[in-house]
Parts: structure tokens; C-alpha cells; sequence
């Protein structure tokens, strides 16, 4: 039977199905009795559910985060919809398709991630490639970082973020390398690749898009250091040389100063034309992603403004339909 | 006869030759005697003119930015070279090559000129097009913008740097704009070409570089946005049509935003696509040109560090030379 | 028959009036029904109205700005009070009295229209005092900047509010000149005159108060500037003679400079000594301003400190009556 | 005889005259031998003063800050004048003509008292006003009110600058306060007369313009915090009843918000009418004063721009002639 | 009879017991007849009142920090609790216990007072031993010194506050001062327990804790140093020598700069060893007991990290339990 | 034969002995004949060097950072000293004492190391004293350790100073543990001797006190961090055991964060107790050692007042002698 996502929910309905728990609270009603108090969720938006008479032994089965089979009646209340839950039963993650669960890429995982090995196979640094492979190699890491939003809400906020938008990135790379022919192709590429590795530790995607500890605690430039040295530690098997210093050196420099500047969470800020290039163009696909994706998804509301972005601190301008930059409604200036 | 250049003088040399002349001072001597102290510049350097005995007649007879032809004898001073200068004629700006006094762009000025034509005359949009085609049909206008610096020193601090940055900006543009598709193409070339047109009237750059009273009071955008206006003023006799009013605003938005943020001298902060692409590229173009720049100055000395640069608040790292990223030399990092 | 104000509305009141309209949302309720939420307002208030089986159609015969005949019945529900809408019609704006909707100053806009112009027409500088002609000429012009408010919210927020601002302004300039003697009186009221003109344009002011969206994308400042520009243009068919250059600069810097730092959005800093009064001007007015109308509005509050003020970053101290500033009741300090 | 002040000190004249000495240093020549280096100052200006073979017996009978009968000659060394000295003799201040070592307010000093003792007595609140008179009636204060210069560079920089901006405050705050009629005039002329009264002892100027240590360690705001509750505590002695507690907070309140924000060391912003008015006059009088001394002191310098004044961050705008403005020399605008 | 705490109240009950009324407003239902509408607090928490068919009679009859003795019953209302009042009755403050309205130290005041006692009397200094004799013997001063919180809610937000967080940094100092032999002890600890002595007129904490207006307008700091003048007044009875002037100066200082820098409201920044060392024990003690109150208010929580401290602009990382700290349960880390 | 050093030399002079050269300038005189342009310094200062006809092959023959033995000629010039360099020749840096070189730590470093080892063989943790004993046991980075000054200017910047900092914050930290017994002890030990562990990679302390080129691209916190999983991983081959991830991850964050704020570098701020309480710990001792040593340096100075000191962005008060603060010679305050 097809998925009842929480968008198609409607007054009266029965319920059974997965959903994903993302708050729990056991509270007491004003008699005192405890009554359980859940957030539910699918990719399509959240559900506040009740469970009257459900003591610790109920809220003791289950953690934010698992994944829940719960039945119960869909229930106008106060001008919203809730769920009355009369059962839930913890469902392992294996049995869970994710897709219903979380917001994806529109693009192809596959397809990213055969760019991204494009780019990288073909870098000329020996070294450098010879990282690259170690990394690709990695089952592990690639799984993460195949899968990885580019954050929690800022931007690239989907499965897949990271990934797309780091290819995005290595196209712009790989354009811009043009006009600037005294930066170090292979070195720019390697720090496109790597910048944001850590996020793939810094944040939760499983099941909800969150922080880690360690990504509280230490943050993705401090991880992604480590997963370099990590790596780079097998690259003499792969050359017979020992990985050149200064070359580490400059791809250590990449990543701790690729936010530009302190107060951003940059250690350092860049000094080399890879690591300043690198900022750019990351600050540029960050950028534009944020105004592009504020515009498509507002683009059904009729006001020439999108809401007020707080991370941008600002709105972004619609305006009229496209022809009307052409002026066939238009008054004319003067 | 050759020129002799101010980095050719040595001490003792007989003098005479035309000098830019960027300051004068009329001083009294111990014996409260009158002399003048002069600033004698060319494209290689600078040096400091004494005339003995130089009261307010001669002193009177020219101004900073003028083209002197001195006479005087080159002599060692306090550990450093100046000229006792015993005549100084006014010359006329016409008779002077001034690619002997300022520097220029290494390419070519008019090959760049067809390229910036190429990238204008093929927009679509035919308002935009009208309006590029008025400027380009304005001779005075193009000759200031084809040799105008795009800055006084900060970047592409030369004869022809700003039509350089502006066409290095419409590449990175055209190239940045497959990546971006919802952007409109037009309108952003359009901001690239005008975003520092005003710079052809808050710089000063027929002799030496510096701000004209327009530029310090005014600055160059607010004078792009008046370019702007008084040359829509005549596109409709171009098109037949008015301007349409929603354009007109998306370009002089784009102008008054590029610089980002307010308190780096925007009165507005980017809110439609093409503005903050507009910011990006120049952003991303300016700074290249400064790191690129201090690296290519610095490349003869050992230093592995560029010397402090004030604008980025850094120094640049040179490291070793390429083949040391491969490692030959190196000790290898473990 | 009266007009009934939103603040006279009772529970039960059966409703038939002009109201502006100020938001739309067509809605639909937990049967899946549509409904219009509406936002209708005058200038004591504003009050939601629902129209139930409201679709598309209705929704569509009006916008948000428009004055509706509005027919209905007022009720209480959770708490406040709402209009259940049973029929609206769209109506001219000429039929309305705008001041039953729109705050105005407490003063006479056309006494104070009379002493803008007694300031304007005794300037000495005959360029000046033309340009002062041909803006007073412009009645469309003066329609807008005798209507206009100085900001949405922040100060002067009501018809006539950048007019009362401009003249207290000029009362202001006119003590201080007396002071600072060297400061070109002619110049300086000229400033006043025209430093918040752009507002006429940034603000719509028909209706509601809000921004335009040549307001939201260029600002007050260009648009004056641009408004300066055009006008100057006809002043020498009044003079004969070309208007002087230096003197343009001067004006423009004074409109450019006029918030006294760029990150308040003025492009430039005050650099002659008559932008420099200007803005201090402007401070002492805008900020006197928002103190003495939070004293005023708190007056019948018991409190000693007015709310809250988030613009001034502060609450302002009312303390005792001022019979207690002498002392009677006071138990004295030591 | 009349004075030799040292802007007329030429190569060779012989020296005898008294001058103010603000460094004295003793120093070893490259044989060992002591030699004492001093800077010598009157209003006009300093020379360095060298006296050979003088040791510890001379240099302890002096300090910075007296004044010194020194017999030497003048001579030219390394481009510069200075002094060799012969003998210094140690003179009291009482001998001294002051005027000849600090530079004064043009204005008379004691119309100037006049009109602060005329704006005093006439306040109408019987405990201001009795406050007023016991700050007139304290000698001490009065000597050092009328003479301390209100800042050692910044502004009014010399003997009665402190006296001359606290009266053209008050001219400000008469002309003001008909504008904004709820502002109290006895609290705000109050406030005036006492907000930098602290300066009285922040700064010295007995000789030469510099810090107290009480300055430096404590600051004027709170000087004038103590200096007022002293004077405040006499008051009851003279209107029979105790200083009314609200108008003494509202008293301190103006002194220690003068300065307008936190971090220019005001430690409470302004938060009544009367404080917020007294820190708009305050900035205007310093910042026009600032302007106009800079306009002044450049006015034979033909450069169309002030040097460069690090306070303001900025160079004013000098411009053409008065005359041009009205554009008889002028190109014309278009 | 026990009193009944807010924290106990259940739907149903009926009231009658004293509470500390927090806010008071006259409001009309919409009938428009009045009721008040209260809210009660005591130590435990604070409950909303009604009071119907109240008027203007009964909301003379008291005003917020007031203590009333309330007749009502509890009811549950829109899920939450409130009081239906049907009378009230003005108490006088002598009769309450106020341990009963205010949270107070979990340690003993008296203790704590003996402890302070302790340091100051064993000070070397006698001038600064016979400063902090005139404060102890000075009752109405350590009346309030013993109860004032350190804060309203930033930090040691309870009754003793103030004195548990002096004894706290007296700890400090003593311990700090072994590692920093130059510091002066006495001048040290003297500069602890004026640095906020302040704070005893700056807050009010009667019955609820808040500002005074003299806290508002005049801030701590000036308050400490009048108190300082005030008590020093004394000291030469003691001693039978004046004060000294520079240790006067120095202890200024101290209270001027303790917080800082300019910014935080200090009017100066610490110049002496003494003042430094102070600032950073006072910031070390407000911080760690931040960090300290948070992780213990909310230990209970099953979350690893508190809720946002908005003063702290961070949570803080609670973690597993300490005994996971030595690996038991971990799962390594490589 | 005794050293004869920098601060020794005297006109006439004859020298013989061993130098640092830590610049080395190839430089052509006026008749375009190369000279060497040398800086030699010892611990007591520097000395410019001229080897007259000194062309590349010596240059060539060592860099700065080089030992050389230099024979030549002290002679006065220009108002300075400066050596007329006849020859050079390279010393091997194994012959030279580098105590004659370097400024040290005034105290003892073997005694300093002992105390730091017995601070970290008492931790209790058995993992953290696992961790530090693989420190310990590391010779080469223990050898670093020692040696490393703190900074290169700013603070303990002598041979040892790292030492004898983190040695003094354990004393500072052992101490304060007592007030806040919430923080665990044997982590803030812990975070207290790795905070800074990466200057001994981050500076080059060899001969001169610089910044390596590590130093400059990674930094000393990042650095840190390699060196904790570097020696984290030899942890379980002592203890048996997996290194808990947890107490991983806070040692990290407390490396990560002792800074404090992000715009000093720290790319995370302090998120836990332990955390917090170091960063207060090293700014303590940090800001104390600054001051202290002002004062220490000027003591012989008579002004009350050191030096302006940059980082600090002030001076210290000095003020009289101790005995003065008991007031003798004072003259009283009221």
C-alpha cells in the first residue's frame, strides 16, 4: 500500500504507518497522569502526536531519531491537525526506504559521483592523484560523502548536497582555472574535494539532518585536517615516495582558511591563489545556491519579494514575469 | 635620442628630459632663501628636483601633473640620488608619449576593446543591446573607459585596467553563467560592463593616477548610475520603445550593490541574482588580480613570503619552486 | 452617516464601510473548503475578516492597497474580535478620504509648505534659489513631498512627515548657522531641502506605508540624486547661465553623505562643512524626534520608563511629575 | 627686550630666553660622555636643545614641565635648527607670562565667563540654580573652568577652549530648545555647564597640554560625577531644603551619557530628553569645530583638500574660491 | 499552616495564602467591564490571577511588589493554570518571610559574611584596613551587601549573591596572588569587594529582583565609586592621616575598569596589575559559574548539550556520564 | 676569551667574534659595486654590517639564521654604530652557545620540567596519564618543548617560556580547581600542557624567533591537534585499551577552543567546564605576564607610566614608589 505521507493527512484519518521521531517528551496532564508528547515526520513535513496514559516503560522503548510504527486517528485540535497515537513499535532502520524520509538531490548520486572520480583520476600531481584514489577507495568515507547534506538548512540542505556541491564547484573550478592560469589546477581541485570533508563527521543524516558532538565539539575544517592526514598516510604505498611537505602543507592551508576569515570559523585565512580561489568560488556556489533556491521555492507566491532570508539578511527580488523585462506591459523610465 | 628613465640615472649625470612633475613645494632655505622642491616622475620611478633660488615667478609657471622638460645634473645626497635642477620648460600634454609615464595593461588595448564590442553587440535582449550600442557610440565615453585605470593602486592599477578587469569579468561571467542557468545572462554582462564605468570620472589618469574632486565627493557609483541614466536617456530613439522601468531598476540595483556591503561603500546589498553574481566575479576577479599580482612582483626574491600587503592584511606564500611539489627535494611528511 | 473606525467595532456590530485592505490569503479550511483571510484597516487600527466560500473569483477582484466596501458582521472569537465578510466591493481611491486611513502630521501641511518656501525663495545664491524654483514648481513633486512620510515606523511615520522634518530641519539649520558662521547658509538649506527627497519615491504612501520596489532596490539616496540631476537640468533656462559645476558637487556630496557613515548606507562621509552640519542635523531631529514621541505616546502609562524602543536600543526615563523635580515630595539626596 | 619665540630662531643667533621644557633626556655620547638632550617649546613651537658634558647635577635641576632661562646658540645640523646649550637656569612659573608658552582662545576670556554666568543665573529651578552658584562661587573650579583647554589635539586644544565650547554649547542649546519644547532648559544648560567640567582635572595645562594620572585612571566623566555631588552638598546650606533626589540622578545621568555610546567611554547612553540633546550638541560643536579648524588652519595651502585628520578619518573639501560657487569661472554641469 | 507554593497548585484548589504580586493591569472583557488581571509569584514560580468585575478601587488598593493575600480558585484554562481571584488583600511586607519570594545561596550568609570579615581585616594597609572597618561597621551597607544578588538573572541571580561571588573571587585572589608576587594583595582584595559594591543600589531585590532608576541612569560602577568617596570620607577619624591620594586612585581604577573594556559599560580599561588582575578574576568567577549553573540546571535532562545560554552565545556539552569518560561503554577512538 | 656582545661595542672598536645574521641584503653603492648589507645580532641586540665589494659568491656562502664569524671594524655613523665587515665565515651551529644568542627563561628549565612531569604522573585518569607519559616519552618533542619560547613578542618570548607558561597556568589551575570543584581536574591539566604544544612547530626558536612556514599556513591549534592523534594512537599499546572517543573529543574542543573567540583564531568556542575554565586561565596568565613585564622593563624609567604597549593597546601605571601608597609624602584626598 502506498505511503500516507504527513502532507496528505487529513481530519479523521486512520494512521498506520512509518514515521520518522524526531522530538519526545513525557509530560503530565493536569491530573497528573503522564502522557507522551512525539514530533513525527516524513520528507514531506512534521505531525505533533499524542499518547495519552504512556508512561516511561513506552518512552523508554524508542529514542529521537528511531523510526516508528504508529497507529492512531488524525484529529483537528485547536486549528491544527494531531495525531491521537494508540500504539508505536520501534521498526529497524534497514526496513526504512530513507527517501521517504529525507529531502534528496534532484540530480543523480551516480552520476555526481562519477564526475567527481573524473575529476579526480585525471589530475596530473602524482601525489595528489594518488591521494584522491585513497580517499575514492574508502568505502566508508565515499558512502558518507556521497550522501552528506553541504549543511543543515543554510544551503545544498538535501542527501546528496555535499556531494553536488562540490562537483558544482569543480566545474566552476575548472572554468575559472582559465582566467587565472597561474593557479595550480590539481592543488585547486584537491581542496575543492576536500574543503568540506569533514562535514561528513560534523553532521547527522541518517535519520534527521543535526550536529554531531564532534562536529559541536570540533567542527568540519578541524576533521577534515584529520581525515587528510589519515589518508595521506597510505599514499607512500601507492607512489614509493613519501608524501612531498609542502604540497601537504598548502592542501592543510586550503582547508583551514576556506571560510576567508576568522570571525567565519577560519583559522587562518587564505594565503596562497589555490586557498583564495578556493574561498571564491565557494563562496560563490554557496551564495547563489541560497538566492536561486529562495527564488524557486517562492516562485508560486504572487509578491515580488521572497521572505526575509536571515542568513542572508535580506530578501531577494522576484519582480515581474520574465517578458516584462522586455517591456511589452511596461511604462517606460524617464 | 633614448629616453633617459629615472631608474637609468645615476649620480653625476647631466639631465634633459621631460619629467611628470606630482608635487611642488615652494620652500625657504636657512638664509630664508626661496628654492622649490620638486617631485619629477616617468613610468620606472620617481625623484626628488631642487632648484636653488626658484622663487613664486617660476614656481607659478606649472602645476602637479604637468610635463616639465628639466635641466639639471644628477648628484648623491644623504645616501640618496636627486637632480639640482638649473631650468624647467612647461610642455604640452600633446607632444608627449604617455606610455612613458604610466604604466599599462600588457595586453592589447584594442584587442580587448573588440572583445568587450563582442560580448555587448551579441545580447539579446534588445533594450540592453540599444543601451550598450549608446555606449559604445559615445567616443568620449569609450576613450575614458578604454584607458582609466580600474584603481589608483589597490588592482589593475594601469592604463587599460579597468576595460582588462571588465572583460577578465565578462569571461568569468560567461563561463560561471552555465553553471547558474536561472541567472539572465544579459542583464549580468550588462552589470559587468557598467558596474565601475563611473571610474572613468572619479579617477584621474592623464598623468599620474589619482581622485578627481567628483570622485572623492561623489564616488564612482553614483556616477555610473548618472552614465547610466543620461545614456537610456536616448536608447528609445534606438528601439522605438520606452526603457522598460522593472530593467532600469534591476541595472542600477546592480551598480549600487556590487561592492557587497554597506560599509564597504554600497548602498544596497545585492538582492537579485544578477547583482550578486555581479558581486561574486568582482570579488572573486579583484582579489585574484592582487594575489597573482604581489606573487609575479615578488617572484625574484628568495623570500618564501610576499612582503606584507596592507589591502589583504597578509602576505602571500611563494614556497619553493613547482618541481618541489612533487617532492624531489623534499623530506616528506610523516 | 459616520464612518465607524475599527477601534469603535463591538462584538455583534453589523458592518458596512470602506476599509483598506492590507493582506490577502485565500485559505482553505480542514474540509478543504476555500476561504479568504483578509487584514482591514483605517488609520485607528486594524481588524481579520474571513469570507467563507470565498474562492478564486473573489479572491481575484482585488489586491492588497485596494479600499473595499466591505459588508459583514463582527464577532468574537478566541479572544478577539474578527469580521465575518459577507460580500466586498472594490472601490476608487478617489472616492476615499485618505485621512480616514492614513496617520497625518498634527500640523498644517500647507503652513508648513508656505515657510518651506519662505526658506527656499530668500536664498542668495541665484543658482540655487532657481533650482529651489524648479523644484517648487514641479507640482507633482510637491504633491509627493508634501504628502510623504519621513520613514514607515521609525520617525515622522504619517502624511506630512518628511515635510515637518525638512522644515524643523530648516529651523534648525537657521539657529545653528548664527554659530558656525563660516558654513554657507545658502548651500546647507538647499541640503535640507533635498537630502530625504528621494523618499518621495523609496516610500509608497497612497495607501499604506511601505517601501517601493525602487525604494527596496536603489534607495532614497540615488533616487534624490537622480531627482537633483533632472532638475538641475532646467535651471539654466531660468539663470542663462550654465549651472556651476563645483556647486553641484557640493549638493550632490550633501545628499550622498547625509547619514554620516557608509554603514548606515551613505556612500560617502561628510566632507565639507556643510555636509558635516547636515547630518548632525539630521541626528539631532530624527533622534529628538523618536525620544519626545515615546515620552508622548507612554504619557498615560504609570510606568517611569517608557516600552522598549528596538531603533534606539534603549527605554527612555519618564520618571516623576515634574513638580517633582523641585523637590516637594522628594525625600532629597545625600 | 622682546621675546625670541622659536618660529624666529635662525642658524647662528645667540639664545637667552626663559622656555617651557617637555623632555629632558640624558644620554651617553659614543665616547661615554653624558650629554643632556632636551625639547624646549613656546607657543610657536620646539627646537631640540643639546648641552655637552652634562651630567646628573644638571639634569636634576629640572624637570619636564618647568621652564628654563637657557643661554645657547643656534645652529643648523642634519637639516634641522637646535640649540646648543650653555647654562639653564630653573625660573618660576610665577615670573612667567603664560600666553607666551600655550596657545588661547581667541575670544576674551572674561565675556566668556560673562555669558556662562548669565545663562547660569537665570535658570529657573531654584536648585539648579543654586547648584549653578555654587560652582560660580568656588574659585578654585572657576580658575581652572575658565582656563582648561577642552581637549589636549582633539578640539578647542588651547587656554579657555573648555569655557569657549561650553558657551557655544549653550548658544546651540538656547537656539534648540525652541525647536523641541519638552526638553527642560534648566536640566539641559545644567548639563552643558557640567559635562566635561571633569577636564578640569583630567587634563594639565598648567604648562604644557597633557593627562593628570587621575585623568588617565579615572577619566572626566567621573571626576565630574564626584566634583557634582561635592558641589551638590552645599546646596541645601542656600535654598533650605535637600537637592531633589530625581533631579540629581537626571543631573548624573547627562554627565555620564555625554559621549553618546558605551565604547567611546560613556558609561550609560542617553536615556532622557535632556541627555540625548546635550550629546547631539556636544558632537555637533566638536565635530564642526574639527571641521572648520582644519578649513582654517589650510586656508593658504592651494590644494583643494585639507591634509589628512586622523580624529575625523577623513580631509574636507576646501574647494575652489567663494566666488566660483556662483560659477563665474565655472565649466557648467549637464 | 504550610504554605501552599505556586509549584503545588493543581486544578481545583482552592487559594488562600500570600503572593508576591509581579504585574498588575486593568483590562475590559468584552463586555466591557473591567477585570485585573495579575500575576503571583512566589520563590517556586508565578501563576496568572483574574479578577473579574474588578475596577479601578481595587487596583488602587496595591501596586506590583506588593505583597497580597490572595482568595481564589484554581482552574485549568487553555491548557494552562490560573487563579479566579475573589479578593485580595494587601499584607505588609514585615509579616512575610521573604526566604519564601526569593531564591537565596545554598550557602550560609553568615558564613560567608565572617569569611569576608576575615580578609579585610587581616589587610596589611592600614589605610585600606581602616577603608573596609568604616564599610563593615556601616549597617545599612552590609545589610544590603549580604542580601543584593550579583544579578537580575545573568549570575548569582539570588539573595547573597553578591557576597557569595566576592568571597568566591577572594578565594581566587589569595590563591592567583602566589603566582603574581608584584600584584598588591591588599589593594587587590580591597578592589574585590568594592568592584560591584554598586550593585546594592543598582538593583532592587526587596521582592522581585530588578533595576532601580538610579541603577538605570547611573549604572554600578559610579555608584561604587560615590560609595567609595562617601566611606573614605571616615577613614581619617581612624587613622588620624589622610587618605592617601594615588591608593584613592588606584582603587578608582579598579571599580572604572573591572569590566573590562569600553564596550561592557567599564569607562576605562585596566592600567594597573592590580585592576587587570581584578577584571580577570571577576570574569573568571562569572563565567565558570555560568557554565556551571547551566550544566547543573539542567542535569536531569537527558540531552548532551544544555539549552542555548543566550548571554553565553553557546550550549554547553554535557555528555555521557563521567564514567564514560574512562571508556567503559566507548568504542575508541583511531 | 669572554664574548665580547652587541651592547658592548664602542667606537673604534676592533671585533672578532661570533654573530647572528638574521638579514643579508646584496645591495650596488652609487658607483653600482655590490656591498653585503648585513644585521648581526646577539641576545643583547643588533648591529648593522657594510662588507664593502662583497659581491654574490659571499653572499651566496650563508643565510640569515646562520652563524657567522666576523672580523671587521666598529665605527660611528650617521649618529649610530655600524661594523666594517672585512670577513666572514660560517660557523657550524654544534660549536655555538646558544644561551649568547637567545634571550631564557630566568628561571630553571630542569626544575620547570620536573614540576610539569609531576603535575602529569599524578593524573588520575588512566588514559590521560597514558597520554601525557607518550609526551613524555617523545625526546624529540619534550626537547622542543622546553626550549620553545611562547611568542615571538607578545608574551614569554624567551627560550622556555612555553615551559614556564604552561607550568605556571598548572599552578593557576591547581589553585582555582578548588573553587569550582565541578570541573575535572586531570582534563584541564591536560588541556593546559597541549593548548600551546603546537608552537613548537608553529615558531622557529633554533636561532632567531619566527614563524615557520607551517606556522604561518596551519597554525599552532591545528597543529596541536595532529600531535594529540599522533599520540593518542601509542595510548592503547600502554593501557590496553581504545582511547574513549568522548574524552578524545574534549581534549580536542578544550585545543580547538583556548582562544577564546573566533575572531582570535579559535575556530569553536569554550563548550564545556574545562574548556572555559583554560582559556580564563591562559588569558590570566597571559595578560598578567604582559603587564608585569612593562612594568618590570620600565622600572628604571622615572615617568609614572610605561611605554605604549600595541597589543595591550595601552600603558601601565607605575606610579610612586610602594611606600607612597602608604602615604607619607602624599598629600591626602578630599
Amino acid at each position: 500500500m502506498a505511503r500516507r505521507f504527513v502532507e496528505q493527512l487529513r481530519d479523521g484519518d486512520n494512521l498506520e504507518d512509518v514515521y520518522l521521531v524526531t522530538d519526545k517528551q513525557l509530560r503530565a496532564n493536569r491530573n497528573g497522569n503522564p502522557y507522551l508528547l512525539l514530533e513525527l515526520r516524513d520528507r514531506t513535513g512534521g505531525i505533533q502526536g499524542r499518547m495519552w496514559n504512556a508512561g516511561d516503560h513506552v518512552a523508554r522503548g524508542f529514542d529521537p531519531g528511531d523510526f516508528l510504527y504508529v497507529t492512531g486517528k488524525v484529529q483537528l485540535f485547536q486549528g491544527a491537525l494531531q495525531v491521537i497515537v494508540t500504539a508505536v513499535e520501534r521498526t529497524e532502520a534497514e526496513k526504512i526506504d530513507f527517501a521517504d524520509f529525507l529531502p534528496q538531490t534532484e540530480q543523480s548520486i551516480p552520476k555526481l559521483t562519477d564526475r567527481l572520480r573524473g575529476y579526480l583520476l585525471r589530475l596530473g600531481n602524482p601525489h595528489l592523484r594518488a591521494l584522491a584514489e585513497c580517499f575514492l577507495m574508502d568505502d566508508a568515507f565515499m558512502r558518507s560523502f556521497t550522501t552528506c547534506p553541504a549543511g543543515v538548512k543554510l544551503h545544498h540542505a538535501y542527501v546528496g548536497g555535499l556531494l553536488e556541491h562540490v562537483v558544482s564547484m569543480m566545474d566552476a573550478a575548472d572554468k575559472l582555472l582559465a582566467l587565472y592560469p597561474a593557479v595550480d589546477r590539481d592543488l585547486l581541485l584537491m581542496g575543492v574535494f576536500l574543503h568540506d570533508a569533514g562535514k561528513t563527521r560534523e553532521l547527522t543524516y541518517g535519520r534527521a539532518f543535526g550536529y554531531s558532538d564532534e562536529g559541536q565539539l570540533v567542527g568540519h575544517i578541524p576533521i577534515a585536517v584529520a581525515l587528510l592526514a589519515e589518508t595521506a598516510a597510505k599514499v607512500p604505498d601507492l607512489t614509493g615516495e613519501p608524501f612531498p611537505r609542502e604540497l601537504m602543507l598548502r592542501i592543510q592551508h586550503m582547508i583551514l582558511s576556506h571560510h576567508g576569515e576568522l570571525n567565519h570559523g577560519s583559522p587562518k585565512v587564505p594565503m596562497t591563489p589555490e586557498a583564495m580561489l578556493l574561498h571564491l568560488i565557494d563562496l560563490t556556489d554557496t551564495r547563489m545556491h541560497m538566492v536561486l533556491r529562495d527564488l524557486k521555492e517562492d516562485r508560486n507566491n504572487p509578491s515580488a519579494w521572497t521572505p526575509y532570508n536571515h542568513n542572508l539578511g535580506r530578501r531577494i527580488y522576484k519582480g515581474g514575469a520574465l517578458g516584462d523585462l522586455f517591456g511589452e506591459s511596461g511604462g517606460g523610465y524617464d
